[in-house]
Parts: structure tokens; C-alpha cells; sequence
């Protein structure tokens, strides 16, 4: 066995090597030996496949064995060794994760490998692998172009056909461009199992989305969630919809089937092309609430007493994580590239470019204010995307740290959730005593938090302080608190005219 | 007393002549000698205005003698007779108007008139005056420009002005470009004080914006509603807020202070610039399921179930009304020329740009289908801009009808709400039955009005014809029926794919 390469635990520190042979015939063939139950096969243990392993683990009514896979790469491979040894791969502050995790491998229902020869059998396999989208923008965000690139898609359902069991069911809960089950993943499947000399008629494909919210409610967000689901013919929804009555609460969420599997991909880019936009809209009324001197939180929270605005956004620093930065674009290269459409979703794309960019704004907001920013000691509260998670993917937080430290600026980083930052490889403080203090020049609030919210620590040190200018990108503050801040410091709110 | 003109009642018929000089002092003063009650008078009684002064004339809290005011016009001057004479000016479904208008009958509480000295006996003045943009469209909905033109919405003010009490309560309700309050009414206000020598410090001008909603709910949407107002000052806030408790439910829907005036005028455009934005979003998708063989109303159905994704709009035919279609430019254009802003608010333009040509995009789909109109006889069904309600104002069915005429198509109009289209000054049908047979081509379904969706007598005149296409554009009927309909004619439907 030679080693290529090292997987690095970042959970522990532990070191894997990474096998140039992957063999674990032995180990798979002993795990399902013992039992009679079904086979489910996780293909990608990213943040969703992971814990949808979890899920069909602990499966509410029945029982699976569970064997997540993943490719023995320095990114992944340490996953599967963390999952087997006894450290879940994901943290998060959802307690069930440690539960389900534990009561898993108590039941002896979970296994890991990086060895395909796991498809070959599984009675159903979970598709979860990523599927990105090339952006190219500029330094600024600015949007230019972007594709879709099929190639490691195609080359995972192969991976599928090669092995599987000709009377699989294959559930595809990746977010694919609208047409991607039936006119890709499908004819690789047939062809595959041709090839084989095995029967075409008998495998099932389908298409479920997840709505899978990392943070607390991260197992809820797959058990207790409306599920919506597909087949390209009716066994194979049939077949997705036993699945699916087995893992998910589906009396209090009933499950939603539609008419083909277009019709669930595009669903799940729809709806989050449609928050992508929500957020979008509050960006035009941010500019215009500050030049008039209105306070748009309370615009918003006067207009979300009606039930029909309930969803209308407030103002922020940007979009991030996985999701609504690229399902847009995922959606209209479907459009045009698999449904030959003369024609791009303009509204969907206008929508990312312009959540692309409110960073750039968060930036230029803060220099009208602190001309120069050279050697500036500028505090960042918050690098996560989104609040009480500590998920950094695409963070909004990122391209604005970005343009301070082009402009010189000294830059210190906290965020309760987040001790290192994988994307800038930079490191993360978690005690805010120790990083509120002293010679700060600027202090931005750039994640919403509840700790940051709830506690009044922050006010405290901050008014310890002297001579601050306070940036707050997600209004942190009440009046009264506000008023506080002013008598010592100088400060500005993203949205918010009324503050001067 | 000279007739320049006569003013119709098109509710009986009634003609009356328009005179030269108005001159109610005598009534005004025996209408007001008579109680002690505080005198509200509401300027406009348009769709707003008459209504509001049937719910002020019946104060849940209070009672006030209610004058309606508006211009001694051709359009408008009916309505003040027909008040005085016992028909009430608006007929909707609402029984509670008919309720409403008899009480304050009784009471005594309700009168109406041209003129301008019902201004000096107020103590509470509410403007529901209309405030138009003029767009600069082209015949087929591209709207090349729009502007906004401030002259009669000053010269309303200016009456108050030149007559009020200087201790009057002026409550602004019309939806105006964030702004009008504070820099266009409030110095015009001062300005006709000081030329009258009375103070200036004693008047109150608040702004607080109706949610009217024309129909079977008619009054409880002022009643029965959620509130947001403001004042220049808190003097008028306090006095905004002490009589909006007397006429709205403010246990069940509590009131809502902003900031300022600013606020909640952009509070106003805000909603209905959101609401005009998610029916745009969903016009690039009714495309793309159309595209990809997709039924978008059920997707919207799935997404739906989703608590924060409950607003997400269906496929349709366009958007009407007073409001959705201008007040995103109304915005706009406050903030250029009232904030002297440098950039438009382009996504909310783009919104109402999108949907000014949805009508065009039914009938180039209809076109697709049939190639020549001439002469094809083409029943629509609904000429109403929203279901259950009588209301043609910026109908998308208006210009939908306009091509086909274009195009030389007969066309027979069918809406149980509307018996003659004021604004094409053409004939509407009532009875389903006698238009609804023989040598129809085409039947459109322009409006979802609840009795063509309840109702099984149109899928039964329709299975009773022969040969005909229907173009369904609100998504009226079921699968089941649908497959019924494709037994004997063809059928298309705005936004399924699905169906061909």
C-alpha cells in the first residue's frame, strides 16, 4: 500500500493516508452479513449526504443498513475514516446529530468506505454529491459569466451504473439543473446496466430534494420537513415514496408528489431563485431608505404584520452559502442548455449579481464614512453566512474581508461558530472579551448571531471603548441602544437613513 | 344657475347638471348644527374615499359627521347627489357596504358636496385623492418612460390649505411618492397659514395608507386591518394614532408608528412593489415550464407548503389595478426627484416593465396556436383584473382584448362582475349560458373569478360544443377535466408544459 497523500482530521488533527488501492470488499460483505435489512447506499458525505446517512440510520419506520460513500481524497477520505473510528464528521448544534450518530452505531447500521463496490449492494442509493456552478466574477463580485460543468456528475451516476443491482432504486437529492435526472443521469444508468447485459427495465430513478438547514434543527430539516419527490415513471415514484414514508415524518408533512422529475428539479431551484430575488429586492430599498432617512427594519416589520409579506427581507451585508449564490444560475443554464431556450432567466440571474455585489456596497459604505483605511484595526463580529451556524461557504463576510485587507486594514476575526476559516485559511477568535478591546479603530457586525443579539456583552464592551466607528451590517442595535453607542462612538446601520 | 355639463349616475341612470357655482353653506351648516360630533371630511371619493366615509360615519369608537367632498365633474359629481340622495355610489359584494351606508343614513352622519367650505368646518381632513403616473407605453406594453406630475395632488392640498381650521388634523391616506408628505403637502399647508395670518404651529399632517380591498371584504379592509402611520411630528403621530382608534379594530390589528412620514409613504409603495416583483418572477418560470414539459402550478403548490415561500405567485394572464401596475414607479421617481437619488429603482421597474407584457405574451401564445384570428369568434371569460371582484382599472385582459381586435377577431365578453367595460365602453355578458354556444373558435379564460372555478356549467357548455380551442390562462381546471376537454377539443394552459 502506498500512500499518495494525507487526509487531515480537521475535527481532531488525526492524519489518514490516503490508500493508492481501495479494498474494503471484506469489511462491507461482513457488515451486511449480518442482517437482513435493506441496503442504503449514501453517495457523498458532504454537509447533506452525511447526515441523510443519519437519517436512514435511525429510519422511523423500518430499519437500513447505511454505508455512506465518499471519494479517497485529501478533502474527503478522512470522513470515512472519522465515521468508522467514531467521530461524526459534521459539528453542529443540533444535539441529534450525537444521538443519531451514537444510536447508529450502537444498532450497528452505519458503515463508510471510499469502495464502489458498495453500490453493487445496495437496494437503494442516495445521490448527494455537489454539483457546482463556474462563476466567473471579478474581484468586485461583479458577475460576468458562469457554466455548468457536467463532467463529475456524470462520471458519480456512472460510478452508480457500473455496480449497482439492476432492480436499484437511485434517489437523486442533488440540486441539478431542471432535466438533468431524465436526460442525463437516466440514459447513463440504461446504458451502464446494457453494457452489463443486464435488464434496463427494472432499475427505479427518482428525485427528492432536501431542504437541509445546517445549524440547530439540522436533523429536523430532514425528518420533520415537506418533502417533495419524483420518478421517471410511476414505479420509480412509487418506489421513492415507500422510501420516503420510511425516513421522514411525512403525517405532520405530508409528502408532495409531482408530475415528472423536471418538475422537482426545477422546484427546488425555483424556490430558491425566489429567495435569492427576495433578498435582491431589499438591496434597491436599503439604497433608498438611507437617502431618505427611514429606518427599513421597521418598514419591513410594519409590512410583515400582513400574512401575504410575511417573507420580505431586511437589509444585509450579502447572500452565502451553497445555495442561493448558484441555484439561479443552475436553473437558466438548464434552460437554455438541456431545453434549447432562446431564451436566460434575466429576473434569476440579475437576482445573484445583485446579492453578489453587497459586499462590495458594505465596503463602500463604510469607506464614505473612514476615508482610509490603511493600517486600521477593524474588528469583523460574525464570518459565517448565516446565523448560529458556523458555515462559511460563499460567505458574504469573505469577499468584504477581502477588499479591507486590499485597502491595508488590520483585520481581526470572531465568530462564535467558526475557529478556523477554511476558505482564507485564517484563524478565528471565539472569545469576544478578549478581542473587544483596546486600540480597535472600527467594528463591523457582519453576522446576525443570536449571542450577539441576546447579549448585552457586546454593548458593554463596546461602550468600554473609546472613539470607535461602529458598522452594522445587520442591525444588532435597539434606539435606546443606539443612543448608548452615540454618545461615545460614532456609528452606521445598513438600511437604516434615521441614523446620522 | 348655468349647466355646463351633465354628470351621469351609471348606477340608475340618473342625469344631473353640473352647475356653475356650488354653493352648499346652508346644508353643510344645518348638517353640522345639528350634534356636537366631531366632523371628519374625507376629500376623493373614489374606490377609497367613499368607503372610508362610511367607516368613519360608523366609528367603532366614536361618532363623527362624515363629509364627503370631491370636484363638481362629469366623473365625479353623480356620486355626491347619489350619496345625498340614498344610493350609495359603489356596488360590491361586500353586504356590510349596503349595512354601512344605511346606518349612517339613520344617523345622520353622512353627507356629501362640491364644496371647498366643508374644509373650514373639519377637525379631521383625510385626503383620498388619486395621484396618477403617466406611462409612456407603446401599444403592446413596452413602457419606454413615466413620469409624475404633482400639479392637482398640490392643488387639493392647496384647498385645504386656503380653508382648513389651524388646529385641523390632516390625514393623508393616498399613496404618494415617499416624500409628498413632509417636502410637497406640509409647506404648502404653512404657506396658505401664514397668508391667512393663523398659526402655523397648531395644525396636525400625518400619513397612514389604506390597504382597500375592493370586494366581498370591502370594509374589512379598512376595519378589520393591520395599520402603519406616521406624523410630521408627534403631536400629529399621537393625533393619527388617537383617531385610527376609533375607527379600526386595533385589539385584533394593532397599529404600527414609523419613524416619519417618509416611512410609511415608502412603507406603502414598498408592499405593493414586492407583491408587483413576485408576480414578474413568476413569468420567466411559466416560460420555462412550458419549455420543459413542467406544470408550474403544481410546483407552486409544493413550494407553497413551505411557511416562508407561502406568497409565491402562480402563472397568469397579467396584473391590474390601481396600484401594483404604477406604484414601483411612483417609488422611483420619488427617489430621483424628491431625494435627488442617482439611480433608479431598476429591479422594481423591471418588475412592472415584465408584467405590462404578460397580456402580450397570452395572446403570441394563443397566436402560436392559431395562426389567423380574423374573424374567429372568441368568447373571454372575465374581464375583472382580479377575481370576485367588478374591476376593470388597468385590466390585462384590456390590451389582450385590443390585439385580437387588431387582429380582427370577434370577440364576446362574459364577467358576472361587470355588465358594461367603462374603459372599452363595450358590453360585457352576464349569462354563461347564452354565450357559452354555437360557432365559438376560441374560448380564453381570462379571469379566476370563483363562479367560472366552483362552477362545473362551463366544463359542461364546453363538452356540449364541438371543435373549439381553449386557451386557459388562470389554470381553471383539473386534470381530470383537462383530459375531458382533450376528448373533444384542444386545450392550452399559461405556465403547464405539461399539457399539449
Amino acid at each position: 500500500m502506498k500512500c499518495y497523500d494525507k487526509s487531515v482530521n480537521p475535527i481532531n488533527g488525526k492524519e489518514y493516508s490516503i490508500p493508492s488501492i481501495i479494498d474494503d470488499r471484506e469489511i462491507i460483505d461482513r457488515f451486511i452479513a449480518k442482517t437482513s435489512k435493506p441496503v442504503v447506499v449514501v453517495q457523498g458525505l458532504g454537509f447533506v449526504g452525511s447526515v441523510m446517512s443519519l437519517v436512514c440510520a435511525n429510519a422511523i419506520n423500518g430499519e437500513y443498513l447505511v454505508i455512506g460513500v465518499d471519494l479517497p481524497t485529501k478533502n474527503t477520505y478522512w470522513k470515512i475514516k472519522s465515521i468508522n473510528e467514531g467521530v461524526f464528521p459534521v459539528i453542529a448544534s443540533d444535539p441529534k446529530i450525537d444521538e443519531f450518530y451514537i444510536s447508529a452505531k450502537e444498532k450497528g447500521n452505519i458503515l463508510a468506505t471510499s469502495d464502489s463496490y458498495a453500490y453493487s449492494k445496495a437496494d437503494i442509493i442516495i445521490v448527494d454529491i455537489n454539483l457546482d456552478v463556474d462563476k466567473q466574477s471579478d474581484f468586485f463580485g461583479e458577475l460576468n459569466d458562469f457554466d455548468v460543468d457536467l463532467t463529475s456528475f456524470k462520471k458519480a451516476i456512472k460510478v452508480i451504473g457500473e455496480n449497482c443491482k439492476e432492480d436499484v432504486l437511485i434517489l437523486i437529492e442533488t440540486t441539478v439543473p431542471p432535466g438533468t435526472s431524465r436526460k442525463v443521469a437516466y440514459p447513463i444508468i440504461k446504458d451502464c446496466l446494457n453494457m452489463r447485459k443486464l435488464s434496463i427495465n427494472k432499475f427505479k430513478l427518482g428525485h427528492s430534494y432536501e431542504r437541509v438547514m445546517p445549524g440547530p434543527d439540522y436533523i429536523d430539516s430532514i425528518q420533520n420537513f415537506y418533502r417533495v419527490y419524483s420518478g421517471i415513471n410511476t414505479e420509480s415514484a412509487d418506489a421513492v415514496e415507500e422510501f420516503l414514508k420510511t425516513i421522514i415524518s411525512i403525517k405532520k408533512y405530508p409528502l408532495t408528489r409531482l408530475g415528472n422529475t423536471n418538475a422537482t428539479e426545477m422546484a427546488k431551484v425555483l424556490e430558491n431563485s425566489y429567495r435569492a430575488m427576495n433578498i435582491a429586492f431589499a438591496v434597491e430599498w436599503s439604497r433608498f431608505a438611507e437617502e431618505s432617512g427611514v429606518n427599513l427594519y421597521e418598514v419591513v416589520d410594519a409590512i410583515r404584520m400582513r400574512p401575504t409579506h410575511k417573507n420580505l427581507m431586511y437589509p444585509g451585508i450579502g447572500v452565502g452559502g451553497y445555495c442561493l449564490t448558484k441555484d439561479p444560475l443552475l436553473a437558466s443554464w438548464a434552460k437554455q442548455s438541456l431545453f434549447n431556450s432562446s431564451e436566460p432567466l434575466n429576473q434569476s440571474i440579475e437576482g445573484v449579481k445583485i446579492n453578489d455585489k453587497m459586499p462590495l456596497y458594505a465596503f463602500k459604505f463604510l469607506k464614505k464614512e473612514i476615508k482610509d483605511l490603511k493600517d486600521k484595526k477593524i474588528l469583523l463580529l460574525g464570518v459565517s453566512y448565516r446565523s448560529d451556524v458556523g458555515d462559511t461557504r460563499y460567505s458574504p463576510v469573505e469577499p468584504f474581508y477581502k477588499y479591507l485587507i486590499k485597502d491595508g486594514a488590520k483585520i481581526i476575526l470572531h465568530d462564535p461558530f467558526v475557529k478556523f476559516w477554511e476558505e482564507l485559511r485564517v484563524d478565528v477568535f471565539q472569545n469576544i472579551n478578549k478581542v473587544l478591546k483596546n486600540d480597535l479603530n472600527i467594528v463591523v457586525i457582519t453576522t446576525a448571531h443570536s449571542c450577539y443579539k441576546d447579549s448585552r456583552d457586546i454593548l458593554e464592551l463596546i461602550l468600554k471603548q473609546n472613539n470607535l466607528f461602529i458598522l452594522d451590517t445587520v442591525g444588532l442595535f435597539n434606539n435606546e441602544e443606539i443612543n448608548k453607542i452615540k454618545s461615545k462612538h460614532r456609528i452606521r446601520i445598513i438600511g437604516r437613513g434615521d441614523i446620522n
